[in-house]
C-alpha cells in the first residue's frame, strides 16, 4: 500500500507500540509503505521526539544495512509520580485492612488502566536488562507480569502451589514462608525456562519475601538467573526481608491493633534515576546493568 | 504544547489506542495541541481511514457540544485467520495430549503477543456489547480476561475454587463439574460485582461447560447480567454442552486412545460477521445486539 506520510505517521505509530523491545528492520517499513528509505528516517524521527517529549519510550534506530528500529517503552518520573499517588489515595482506607496484615487490592488489580501503567513502570526500570522470561507466583502476580512482559515482548511463567494436570511434568521445591514460618511448595512446569534464561521476578505484595526467595532458588533449580525483581507493595515493618535489591513501588505500613495504615512510596525512583541515566549514553539493548548483582542477604 | 499535524498524528494514534472504548472530547485535544477543532477534526479522519483500511478498529465521532472521538478495537478477518493458523499450528503436536484429555497450551498462553491478540479478537466478536466487566475462573483463563479488558477498559473479576485472606468477604455456589460430575466450590469476593453489572466471562478451556454453568450462577447470584461468554478452545466430542449461545475460538478432538488431536475453527466467524454487519449500521456503542438472549440449555 502506498500511503501519503500522516497515514505512514498513524501506521507506524500503531505498529511500533505493538511490537515493543523488537527489531524492526527499515526495509520492512519501506515495502510496507512502498515509500524510500530516506522517508521512513524522518518518519521515524518526527515519531521519535513525540515519543522522547511525551516521555512513553525510546526509539533506537540502528544503522546499517542491517539497520532497524526498536521502541522500548518507559514512564517519565511526572507519570510514575500520578500513578503512585493515586494508587497511594486510592489504597489509604483502613476499610482495606485484611486480617493476618494483607491489604485488599483485588479491585485496583482487576483495572487493566492501573495495571498496564504498573506494568510500564516496572519496565521502565528494567529497560537496559536484557530479559527473557517474567516470572511470578499464582494468582494476584499473573496480570502484573503479562502487563510487564506486554511491554517487553517475553513470556510468562507462572509458579503455581501445587502441580494441575494441565501444565505436564513439573520441577517443585520447598520453601520457607518469611513471615509464618510454614514449609511451602512452588511447582513449575519443566518446559517454562531455558538454561541461562534471563528472569524478571515480579509479583504484587512482599512480606519478609520468603516467596521471592523461593522463586530465586526456583530460578536456579532450572539453571536460569534472576535478571531483577519488582514488587507492587513491600510490608515496611516485616524486618528484616530474606531478600536484597528488588525494586518496590509502594512501602505500606499496617498498624492492626490500632486499624491503621499509611503508604509511602517505594524505592522505585532511585531504580528509575539509574536507568535514566544509563538511558542518556543510549546503551544498546544487550548491555545489562552493573548494579543488579546480589540477590540474596545471607 | 503546541503541536504540528505530523506529532499530533502520533501522540493522538498514541493516545487513542491507550485508551479504548472511553469517549474522549474534541475539547481534550483542542487544548492538549492548542490547534482549533478544525484541525483536530481532520486529524481524526486521518486517523479513522487508517485505522479502518488496517482493520484495527472503528474510530467512532460524535458531533455537537459534547462531542467526542471513541475508539473501539476490532481485528480483521484477514487478522483473525492468521492468528487461528498459527494458533492450530502451535497447538496441534502430539506431545500437547495430557492425561484426561486436556491440551498443554502454557506456553502459548504465556507469550503476550499471542495473549493480547485473542484478547483482540474476542473484543472484535463484542464489539457493540456494552460491558461493565470481564469474569474468568483462575488461573489459566486470567491472561486471557485482562487482554479483553485492557482492549474494553472494563475490570477483571476472578473467580477462585477457595477463599483467600487476601480476597475479604465473599460469595460462594457450587456446582456440578460436567465431565467428572464432581461437586465443586466457586467463590468471587462480595465486592466484586455491581448489581445489574453485565459481564462477559472468558476461559481458555471448555469441556462440557461446568465452570462456565457455574459461573453464570454466581453472575446472577450477584443480580447481575451475562452478556456474553468466549473460550479459547472447546472440547468438540464433550457433549452435550451445558451452556449454550458461546464463542470458541477453537474445537479441539482428543483421541487418548490412538494418541491423535485434531484442531479446527470454532463458531468465531459467524459472531464476527454478525457484530461486523452491526458495524457498518454504526450502532452507538451503548446498543446491545438483541441476538445474545439465552445462555443455558435446559
Amino acid at each position: 500500500m502506498k500511503l501519503k506520510r500522516s497515514s505512514r505517521l498513524v501506521d507506524m505509530t500503531e505498529y511500533l507500540l505493538r511490537h515493543p523491545h523488537q527489531v524492526i528492520s527499515l526495509s520492512y517499513f519501506s515495502e510496507r509503505y512502498e515509500s524510500a528509505k530516506s522517508s521512513i528516517s524522518e518518519d521515524l524521527t518526527i515519531i521519535k521526539e513525540n515519543f522522547e517529549s511525551q516521555e512513553i519510550g525510546r526509539l533506537q534506530t540502528q544503522a546499517g544495512a542491517t539497520g532497524g528500529v526498536c521502541y522500548m517503552p518507559s514512564m517519565g518520573c511526572e507519570e510514575a509520580e500520578q500513578l503512585l499517588e493515586r494508587l497511594q489515595e486510592q489504597m489509604t482506607r483502613k476499610e482495606r485492612i485484611l486480617p493476618g496484615g494483607y491489604l485488599y487490592m483485588t479491585d485496583i488489580l482487576g483495572k487493566p488502566d492501573y495495571v498496564n501503567a504498573i506494568g510500564r513502570l516496572i519496565a521502565s526500570v528494567f529497560i537496559n536488562e536484557k530479559l527473557d522470561a517474567i516470572m511470578t507466583m499464582e494468582t494476584k502476580g499473573i496480570p502484573l507480569a503479562y502487563a510487564v512482559a506486554t511491554q517487553r515482548s517475553v513470556p510468562v511463567v507462572v509458579v503455581r502451589r501445587s502441580s494441575k494436570v494441565t501444565e505436564g511434568s513439573t520441577v517443585s521445591i520447598n520453601y520457607i514462608s518469611g513471615s509464618s514460618k510454614r514449609i511451602q511448595t512452588m511447582v513449575l512446569p519443566r518446559r517454562s525456562l531455558k538454561e541461562h534464561a534471563r528472569v524478571l521476578i515480579v509479583d504484587d505484595f512482599m512480606k519478609a519475601g520468603g516467596t521471592m526467595k523461593g522463586m530465586i532458588n526456583l530460578v536456579e533449580e532450572f539453571g536460569a538467573r534472576v535478571a531483577g525483581m519488582a514488587v507492587l507493595v513491600e510490608k515496611k515493618e516485616e524486618r528484616p526481608k530474606l531478600v536484597d535489591h528488588y525494586v518496590s513501588l509502594l512501602k505500606l505500613s499496617i498498624l492492626e491493633q490500632q486499624d491503621t495504615l499509611t503508604i509511602e512510596n517505594g524505592n522505585v525512583y532511585e531504580w528509575l534515576s539509574e536507568s535514566a541515566s544509563l538511558a542518556v549514553k543510549e546503551q544498546p539493548i544487550s548491555t545489562k546493568t552493573a548494579a543488579v548483582k546480589q540477590y540474596m542477604s545471607k
